[in-house]
């Protein structure tokens, strides 16, 4: 299968329509403010010298690059000249201030030339990856190459220190990143060497080169850095969760671009892994803080949960890369999850605040267990903020949402395979298809389409137990398979609410159930709900009534029970219970009305 | 109210006979064996020097101190040549390293002489304590005084130093103790002078003086010193748990002897606030192992409890004590849910290994939460140990046990109060008082007495909801009090299966339920129940059986219901639930066999 990149798709309305409104009316001048605020920009100048205040930090290209990335991507669709101006800006500066070698770290060149790829955890690599992507998106939108050609010179150039010559101090990249440009880079520029970096470093990882340079710990520790087996042999996921899934994602292309089927064995168990043992309801993965990790199966600590909005972006990538090697609809419905729901939380309803982490608890009386005024215990913020010292997620959300198209659709020479529902048209190899749907606030998309002989293939979400469509289907892989030839398809997935259940190995949900209306994970709020609602026991029976809401999509009311109030400690159980509205949202919209508690799992009576 | 000693009271039979026997058998040698085995005798001698492998620990003369009061608490009931030879040697060393000022630490002597009364947080004023502690128990059960008299003269250096000449370098104790020790020099020599410097400490904290001598954090810190309002003011308890209840251990003292109604005030709120909001249904407090702390109302983590077993023996010293000041029935059902839970749990069935912190939930499978071989969660240990680098609660254990009968009986002029039941026969001041019970096999309790012309006031436990005493009787501050001239009264609590509920401001117990018999907590152990006890329900409305068990008390035996095992991470809900016997033993007996889950709080279903 090959997918459809957002380019050939149109969003003409629905959910995401508006979201990707938000984006380019506030999202992406709100990132490129603070960001300029903080001499983000500035540090491209390459000006900054010893003793001054806000030395340029090892991660700020990354930050500035994915922000060029997304005008880019904002530029396939329209014309945004103020972006332009800015985004040309940065990259002339990028361009006039790399080096004869064609390197560039606004961070390395003017406070450590001496230790140029000499230290594998400070993100060169992961800097240059997204300066490649960035480069390469900006050539496909404006058709201009100077960018392009620069970072081409800039891969050449780690080519010779880490491949050819080998004069780095260190071999695989520190926080991957880089393999999935090198692949990018490869498919733009046709030029075979870069995809076979790319190789390299993904057949490199896994050989316990993680220490090699620099042994500080746990950057040097091999299971944080997925370096302590070889990547083929892998069975779960571990470590730092952004790291682990970028290096997937590229592990993936990798495979599927040498038909390397050991290596896609393993790109499988890791996807196994991590969406059957290790993933939050809200497609959120890593558990804990400590590392930024993934932690071992069934550890999914609600209250603690790590969940980096960056690492929800990196599973969509991982997944999306291995629905090309495998048809299965597990894939879509990994990215549907995401998309709703740990990825979206990471930005604010008014699009300029955002969340690095993506809790599903929030208790707020607790959050400061002050034992002496010097012990904390560390959980979660839990208002968004407009920047952070490390804020790769905010421009991470800026490229991710206008590519979102991305993920509708795939095709192979006898399918056109629909992955995700949204209101689009699509023109590519002179097929055309449009899906008119106000998914998912209902379940009823129509589907028109000319596609040249294909069959189409709908997924059926694994949410959905009953569903309708109004053409003959056979079900393949979680597909509904319609024979070529129909040019109008109806499909209605209701849109239930369904009440979820967790494994029983996942101790912290004991006890408890999510609430789902279709993709959508519910929560429940303090200022709808008042305290106390970790006791708050949802009636499970009871009618569920949809209403409009404030967050774009509707809230959810019913019946619950809870403890009376008390003042007694411990007390002799008894007619204790008193009934009491409840009132669930969308759980991308929690914290958008100040500090209050929330909560994913509830209670089930 | 006065207490009755231990001293006029022998316990002849039943539940604590049995651990009478145990430490008289067991524990007091193996406590021993491990002290000496780790120098912590040896240290008395005061030979080490620098470059030597053992130095002295600060704590080690309290180790040592705490194991003679227990010698010769078992003294008073009978003779242990062994034991007092090991004792005798004790003292003599400690008389004989004394300097001239009557000064002694094993730790400062040898390593720091320059150092004394500097620093505030080195436990040389807690050592001093329980020298004090041993040296009058001693003194009362041989009726020799040389090691009395050696610590009338350490006190008598303590305050001119602290008191008289203030030529210490800080103002209170740092860990709390001397306080109490004290008032027992005071009383068992009748020199007022010691019950003022107790008098002294107690008025002087408060005052801010934690960080005088020493800011190293968090020591110097004035919550976790309890020395951010003067103790007269407190609302609530706070900072180090041992360190807090110690302290209204002394300030309890201090009010009931000088008639001081604002600090009895204090401790009545201290007191309350401690069993209405911040201890574990165990009897066990101190939510967090950072700072061994205290710390916010209804925070009470079950799998984190630090609930060391020191803090367990505190709150029933200043129970003890409240009941002193203040006639309630609150205070011995207070000390009883210690007794048999928290308290007991600290020590093995077999009596020879210990645990320090008391946790109400393990869960061995998610207790290395591995993220990156580097960073760990921390979780109390789950099996007990023979002896700790810091191990102040096996010693704790010799000398509370022996003398557990120093709670169970008070008196008035008009009154002998009933405080705790069993089997015993008590003399003193012309009354004789005999209880014959198997308590708390069963509920019944058959008292014979002679009391003076006294009413007698029987305490009906909390978790009594019926019972029958075949006197007359009125209720009168949760006693059953009985006019003057019974010689045999019969009661029967019954022996209940309580259903227990938490306070729903206690998030971590949020749909879950403990299971009592009487005053004693049950737990659910993996051995017995398979794995993934956090998700099985409990049907309270099932039979429960009661059988004989290995634990002394008797096992549980009910019907609950577990989710299916499920390759699924999540599903839709449906009939997937299966019912299994389940087993409760006594949590005192828990991790006796062996490393495996053990659940206090159960999920109701």
């Amino acid at each position: 299968m090959t997918g459809i990149n957002f380019r050939n798709v149109d969003i003409t309305g629905g959910f995401w329509k508006k979201k990707q409104d938000m984006l380019k009316e506030t999202t992406v001048y709100a990132v490129y403010e603070r960001f300029k605020e903080t001499h983000r920009f500035d540090a491209l100048k390459c000006q900054w010298t010893e003793g001054e205040p806000d030395m340029p930090h090892i991660f700020w290209d990354s930050d500035v690059a994915k922000w060029i990335e997304g005008v880019a991507y904002l530029l396939e669709k329209g014309k945004y000249p103020e972006l332009k101006k800015i985004a040309d800006e940065a990259i002339d500066l990028i361009i006039k201030n790399s080096d004869e070698n064609g390197y560039f770290n606004s961070h390395f060149l003017v406070t450590r030339q001496d230790k140029r790829f000499t230290l594998r955890n400070e993100h060169e690599l992961y800097c240059a990856g997204h300066l490649i992507e960035a480069a390469v998106a900006y050539y496909k939108a404006t058709g201009e190459d100077r960018f392009l050609k620069a970072m081409c010179k800039f891969a050449d150039y780690i080519e010779k220190c880490f491949k050819t010559e080998k004069t780095a101090a260190f071999v695989t990249p520190g926080h991957p990143e880089l393999e999935l440009a090198l692949v990018k880079l490869y498919e733009a520029t046709g030029e075979r060497r870069y995809f076979e970096l790319a190789e390299y470093f993904i057949d490199e990882h896994g050989k316990g080169h993680a220490g090699d340079a620099d042994t500080f710990a746990p950057w040097g520790n091999l299971l944080y850095n997925q370096d302590d087996i070889p990547l083929k042999n892998r069975t779960t996921v571990n470590g730092h969760s952004v790291r682990a899934l970028y290096l997937f994602s590229g592990a993936a292309d990798v495979a599927r671009l040498r038909g390397d089927k050991e290596l896609t064995e393993a790109c499988k168990r890791v996807f196994d892994n991590t969406v059957n043992r290790r993933m939050y309801v809200t497609g959120g993965v890593g558990s804990s803080h400590m590392g930024e990790a993934f932690t071992v199966d069934f550890d999914l600590p609600n209250r603690k949960a790590y969940t980096e909005t960056c690492a929800a972006i990196a599973l969509v990538l991982f997944a999306s890369r291995m629905q090309l090697l495998e048809t299965d609809s597990k894939y879509a419905d990994c990215i549907e999850r995401v998309l709703y729901n740990g990825l979206l939380s990471g930005i604010s309803m008014s699009g300029d605040s955002f969340f690095y982490e993506n809790p599903l608890e929030i208790d707020p009386d607790f959050n400061e267990v002050n034992t002496s005024q010097t012990y904390n215990e560390r959980f979660p913020i839990t208002q968004r903020k407009r920047v952070f010292d490390c804020s790769c997620c905010p421009p991470n959300l800026v490229r991710f949402i206008p590519s979102v198209a991305d993920y509708i659709y795939g095709c192979d020479k006898n399918t056109l395979y629909i992955h995700q529902y949204m209101s689009c048209v699509a023109k590519v190899d002179g097929m055309t298809v449009e899906q008119t749907t106000d998914y998912p606030h209902s379940g009823k998309v129509s589907i028109r389409c000319n596609t040249e002989g294909r069959r189409i293939a709908i997924r059926i979400p694994w949410w959905c137990k009953e569903f309708n469509i109004d053409s003959p289907y056979v079900i393949e892989k979680g597909y509904a398979v319609i024979e070529a030839g129909a040019t109008e398809i109806n499909v209605d997935f209701g849109m239930p609410v369904n009440i979820i259940r967790a494994n029983r190995r996942v101790h912290d949900n004991a006890g408890r159930v999510a609430v789902m209306r279709g993709p959508v994970v519910y929560c429940a709020e303090g200022v709808d709900n008042g305290r106390d609602i970790k006791n708050i026991r949802i009636d499970t029976s009871a009618k569920v009534e949809v209403r409009d809401s404030q967050f774009i999509l509707p809230s959810l009311h019913t019946t619950a029970y809870h403890l009376k109030e008390s003042d007694s400690l411990y007390s002799v159980a008894g007619e204790d219970l008193e009934s009491l509205p409840l009132t669930l949202i969308p759980y991308y919209a929690f914290a958008n009305r100040g500090t209050t508690e929330m909560y994913v799992w509830l209670l089930e009576k």
